[in-house]
């Protein structure tokens, strides 16, 4: 078992290795990571300059390759022949916030398990703890990580269907508290951004958006459905975009 | 009608301009889009940063706004308060290349629409032309400018399903050669990328993802196929990834 590990936060991540340590107990561990925090990048293909990749150590000694591409350019530089080694999973995580409802098509997180499935049509996780803000204080990966490794087992035990991978979140919770897994749905984000206007020295606008953080409406059988009851919540994924409930009704209209 | 256009190829892209035309046809036209070329780059929400914003005029003299931000961010930009005015529509093209298949999911052009509906709640197309790789040199987007044009008094008329946002792929073909328009599925694209590794004037290395272009399987009922048998592709879209054909299989798994 060869597992690909990446995440969206940079390599010296500390949910990474909490991920690495726990990959490692199912087999040989590659991780291609990017340098840097990719939050909220999207579903990267940098193709108009060339990416850069270097050796690095984790934080407990083992070697790791840095991109300074996205954590997708990360899995498709990994899969096209950066890593000599065939892979058979690739992993990505751990993100300290929760990726539900429409967070799956911004995160870095979970694109780079989408890319896993496109360029190398491999079985993929993406996995989020839904960690508080704790102000760069470091927060307890090691229950999500468990977790993370008990799923791998599954995936290694029954594959996964072909073009489907996992969206796995994780409340914030110890591992006795945690009350089991639950397969859902992806739910409903509640986003409340806003823009904020100001000036800068030379009084000059510029703009953030900003705005609370998002909520999420805990509707039974999605993900931030089980995450809130305290269940880890899996939802397979797919990346066929249709809507299939209206594409008869629009093929009526008179075009 | 007051209808946002946006891009992902900067906003003096040709494209863009074709499309402000035939779009201030129906409306009131707002032009929000990046400075420069965001191609393949993904759903971005830019949070880490402030985005400057500034006043531009396209070729043909009239105002627009252009961030450097990403195409999902300008129509955030947009939709938070930028624009004063209420938008009714938002339309992001004219790509000079189509986005079909898993396109769908790193292209900018798209996810400027998938924003509409996150951010917006509103109606949106994105827009693309088929068009043939011309070294740098002007395309014809009056044909698929006219088309946008058509398909956007359809919504006008009949306005869209809640959650859904339209995908066009426009062959490259003169209007009389256009067959007419077909309601699609997202087909499958077949990427056909490989690692170029080089080394710089330092002898250091460096990664190219590169390849030869991707190309696309010409099945009946999907974007690709229309394009291919000179159809406009018009795929509804929506945002919920859960792979619903295995989800009560994957519940049954002893998890």
């Amino acid at each position: 078992m060869h597992i690909l590990v990446t995440n969206d936060d940079g390599v010296m991540a500390p949910g990474l290795l909490a991920l690495v340590k726990t990959m490692r107990e199912l087999g040989e561990v590659s991780v291609v990571a990017p340098e840097q925090n990719w939050s909220a990048s999207g579903h990267v293909k940098t193709m108009h300059r060339p990416l850069r990749v270097k050796e690095v150590r984790l934080l407990d000694g083992s070697p790791a390759l840095a991109s300074d591409g996205a954590p997708s350019d990360c899995v498709a530089l990994a899969l096209l022949g950066l890593v000599k080694k065939p892979v058979d999973l690739v992993i990505s995580g751990i993100n300290p916030n929760a990726n539900i409802g429409h967070d799956v098509t911004y995160s870095g997180t979970v694109t780079a398990a989408m890319e896993a499935v496109i360029t190398g049509d491999l079985p993929a996780i993406a996995i989020s703890l839904d960690g508080p803000d704790n102000h760069g204080a470091p927060l307890d990966f090691t229950p999500a990580a468990v977790v993370a490794k008990q799923i791998g087992q599954q995936i290694i035990k029954r594959s996964l269907p072909k073009g489907v991978f996992l969206n796995v979140n994780v409340p914030f919770l110890t591992l006795d508290q945690i009350k089991g897994f639950r397969v859902t749905r992806q739910g409903l984000r509640v986003y409340r951004d806003s823009l904020d206007k100001r000036f800068d020295p030379r009084g000059r606008p510029y703009y953030w958006i900003g705005g609370e953080a998002p909520t999420a409406i805990p509707e039974e059988g999605t993900d931030y459905g089980a995450i809130a009851q305290g269940y880890v919540s899996i939802t397979p994924l797919q990346l066929d975009l249709t809507a299939w409930n209206v594409l008869s009704e629009m093929q009526k209209w008179d075009w």
